[in-house]
């Protein structure tokens, strides 16, 4: 009895999981996975923690949850896969089935024969085509050897000063991490905000946090070339003239697709420049299986492929690769929604599903949104900020996405957010979630519930919302006249207040106070307090009394995130 | 112009969540509030945080997340909701529409008309009916004044010994509150676990987390009666003889509907002595409706009438009873699936939807259970454990319950597990789920998608599992003898081990050393590591090979909650 022969390309994190699964599922399989670098099954989300001093034993990146390192003798004895590290696969022969590798060592070519064979060839930095990008002391952090070169810098403190070119998630952790590690870092961003996968207002709440730990960060600009000086890295230009002095810049504008070895070979290649795969992982040669992320996935919203490059998708991907490699396609993978989360500080944020902006895009053309702000925890439990926004289809009022920020729990917003979305399900199954409540974790109404409710209350029609960046626009830019009504208490507004005009009337106090309002009736007047639910209660209230156009500032002070009179 | 006439009876969560929305979607409405309390919305979940010094401001439990104290000229003026405190209603007269009040202070009984009723009565702490019950220093934790009560205990630091009757949630957040306040603690249960919602395996090791706090725990007994000197608390006789000298003793072996008011004039009163009331929050009375502790609600994944007395249901009930109420039936809540958490000490607790147990008892005849064991987060970033059991319809794959414990993130898993089950989700459904993932909130394969990826191996039928429980009973207690087989490596085995027999080879060495096995390919082979993953892939070598009954003791030495030789 023979066993089918599956080779694997790549060894960090789809590969090993699609070897040890078809291994796992087929005993009787050879499994034979070869890897360039000189380590397998690396956590390569772990270096920012690494280089920043969170875990400063480099093993860990390595090992086993019981902390077992990971190399090949650990491939061969736990998971019965002949694992080739330093090893590159240099040719495909699909109709021979065989391949051809080549060891950076010794320079030796083998040829190996497979009945299958899985692709998971992964990502690699993109790199600005600008002048000085050879310089020293520039680098990207994709390969442990980027990590170990960065740990080294924080060991020996001699650097000062890093440039992070790229205010994306990776970026940030870098930027994190740089900082933890005592350099002063500069972040530079080409969009005219970090993260882009959040809406504007949260990035630029994020943003401020940031900028509060004392890290500087330039938005709309972008590096136009890095200047150096006995071939160490001196200061960056950026395209408006703008000089930063550094001796470090790290490169995190994102990772595209490695797919050459693939489309060399004829497979089909996708929009992204990604290996095009159906829902069994399986290339357009049938014998050929693709994960992680150097494939294009299926968006599970809108229908269309997307480049997902995430380390969680990458291990389910290669999960089921990795079975239907070796039993016969018998499981799928259907997809994702495009979650992510990132550590920032003391801030988290997060996302999942659709922004407003990728709503449009995808040709949903009756959105609706809302954005709520509040402590995460009850006031007796010292609470944190979260803000959020969560965007729906009017039509159906299927939830399509949600965001999430601050130092609060939003990963377990995120992860509720995910289901709800991944599940299908609409407004009205998540108004009353029965979600854990006791308040070490939660609001008796938690900050995902309460969304929804405010989400319920503008479908109804019940409140009008503008966004506080609308209202910065007219009235602070603009210098537009509108009448803007803070409703929180005196002592609220003695410690902090925005200043751009607004007349404050405490809550309890408005029905006293009608006369202070204008006297028009269709006068537009823009309610809020510290998150809007008072602001909210005020709108109903004028409503009540006639006033035709009353709005409420959605997220009210918290989720300001431009400058304030104190 | 006229308004609707709504009265509420009950001041804690439900009724002013009731009265306030009522009011908020009918601003014309005469809304008012009836309280027996002199307190309002008070936060009676957060008693234990008062009493345990979390929170030393009492103020804090009858604010506004603003820090506004929620009296009665709050409701008034901010909610214009006509409130009455220290105030019972004494009648209801259905047919005249009609309830009497009376005044604590002053004894003045009033009438009011009504044309909507909201009843949100709440629920008493059940008192154990045993000798010595009214002596000084017995007490429940239901109402305010218990808490300031327990808080001035606390402050005075006279009371050294305390007994909790009961071993469920409020019992053991009391337990860790009393502990903190300096008090020695021990927790009478009469049944064979605490935590009852739980799984007996789990509940265990939330037990042996309490004990190694220092306080005492005492399973399978309950109190025969309470002995006093001068009139004080001295000691508590248990139904087994044994004597515990203490000074105070809280009572929370649960609470049960306050529905007399409300069966006294012929409303439908269901099962569980709770008001049944349909899914507008209805009582058998279209005129009247009820929400809260009072009533029973509809398990969605039975279909079957339970009593849920949860603060965040309240919440959400009183909300749905206030609109219906004020606009007539036009929202629903539709019932709810038993989702409760709560923290002890380092530990969180947490279930959703039926246990095993549960799901029995409701029917489910073709139920199949996965434990799974591990670490919250990547190694690199100073994990925590979690150990969970997922329970499933075999025949339908639909998820029924999950529960999660451990010092890891308990609520994440939680709140994505009761999505999943709201949302009638199935197994291939959560297989690749797109949760948050960055190595400070989870692992790349998140906990709860692991847990569902062991569940769909033993469907497969790839993995037999056996519960640590029977390998005790078996082993352990019966001394029956079956070959345990100890995958860990040699130093694990070094530091930590059963010591019930087993055999340790590390997984790394199995395919050297098979000739220390039973040469009887029929013979039962149970394996296991720390979290039994190890356990597993050894099983599935082991069937390879020709072992026909090899089964993987599920969650390891991680889920054990017996005693260890080290």
């Amino acid at each position: 009895m023979k066993g089918k022969k599956i080779i694997v390309i790549g060894g960090s994190a789809a590969g090993p999981k699609a070897a040890s699964k078809a291994k796992r599922v087929d005993r009787k399989a050879d499994v034979k996975l070869f890897q360039r670098e000189p380590e397998l099954s690396m956590a390569t989300c772990g270096y920012p923690y690494y280089i920043g001093g969170v875990c400063d034993d480099r093993n860990m990146l390595i090992a086993t949850p019981a902390g077992v390192k990971r190399d090949i003798n650990f491939f061969i004895n736990a998971k019965g896969v002949e694992a080739y590290v330093e090893t590159e696969v240099v040719s495909i022969d699909r109709k021979k089935h065989k391949i051809v590798c080549k060891n950076f060592n010794n320079a030796a070519e083998a040829a190996y024969e497979y009945d299958k064979l899985i692709i998971c060839t992964g990502s690699a930095s993109k790199i600005p085509p600008v002048p000085g990008i050879d310089l020293k002391g520039i680098t990207p952090l994709t390969k442990l050897k980027d990590a170990d070169y960065l740990r080294k810098i924080r060991d020996e403190k001699k650097i000062k000063k890093a440039v992070v070119v790229g205010g994306g998630l990776i970026g940030l952790e870098t930027c994190e991490a740089l900082k933890l590690a005592g350099i002063e870092v500069t972040v530079v961003e080409m969009l005219p905000q970090i993260l882009p996968f959040l809406e504007f207002d949260l990035a630029k709440l994020v943003e401020n946090h940031i900028r509060s730990k004392g890290v500087d960060i330039i938005i709309n600009d972008g590096v136009a070339e890095f200047f150096g000086e006995n071939g160490g890295l001196k200061y960056v230009k950026l395209k408006s003239g703008k000089e930063l002095s550094c001796e470090l810049a790290v490169l995190s504008i994102g990772v595209s697709p490695n797919s050459k070895l693939a489309a060399d070979v004829g497979l089909d290649i996708g929009e992204f420049n990604g290996i095009s795969v159906n829902e069994y992982m399986q290339t357009s040669d049938p014998d050929v299986y693709a994960a992680g992320d150097c494939v294009e996935i299926n968006n599970l919203i809108t229908n269309k492929k997307m480049y997902a490059p995430f380390g969680d998708l990458a291990n389910l991907e290669g999960r089921v690769a990795g079975e239907n490699a070796a039993l016969g396609n018998c499981v799928t993978f259907n997809g994702a929604i495009r979650t992510g989360i990132c550590k920032i500080f003391d801030f988290s944020a997060g996302c999942t599903g659709l922004s407003e902006t990728a709503a449009k895009n995808a040709g949903f053309t009756d959105i609706i949104t809302a954005v709520n702000a509040g402590p995460d925890k009850p006031l007796f439990m010292k609470p944190n900020p979260l803000i959020s926004k969560i965007i729906a289809d009017k039509n159906t009022n299927a939830i399509l996405g949600y965001q999430c920020i601050g130092q609060g729990d939003v990963s377990r917003q995120i992860s509720t957010a995910s289901v709800i979305i991944t599940g299908k399900m609409k407004l009205d199954d998540i108004i009353n979630l029965d979600l854990p409540y006791a308040p070490p974790f939660s609001l008796a109404i938690d900050h995902f519930i309460a969304s929804a409710h405010i989400l319920q209350n503008k479908l109804k029609g019940r409140m009008i919302g503008i966004s506080v960046r609308e209202v910065y626009e007219r009235v602070a830019v603009n210098k537009e006249k509108v009448f803007l009504l803070d409703m929180r208490g005196e002592n609220e507004y003695e410690i902090m207040r925005l200043g751009i005009g607004e007349v404050s009337i405490p809550l309890g106090a408005l029905t006293k106070r009608f006369s202070e309002l204008p006297s028009d009736k269709n006068a537009e007047i823009i309610c809020f307090c510290k998150v809007s639910m008072r602001g909210y209660e005020a709108a109903v209230i004028l409503n009540d009394k006639g006033w035709k156009n009353v709005k409420v500032m959605e997220g009210g002070v918290m989720a300001w995130p431009y400058s304030r009179e104190k």
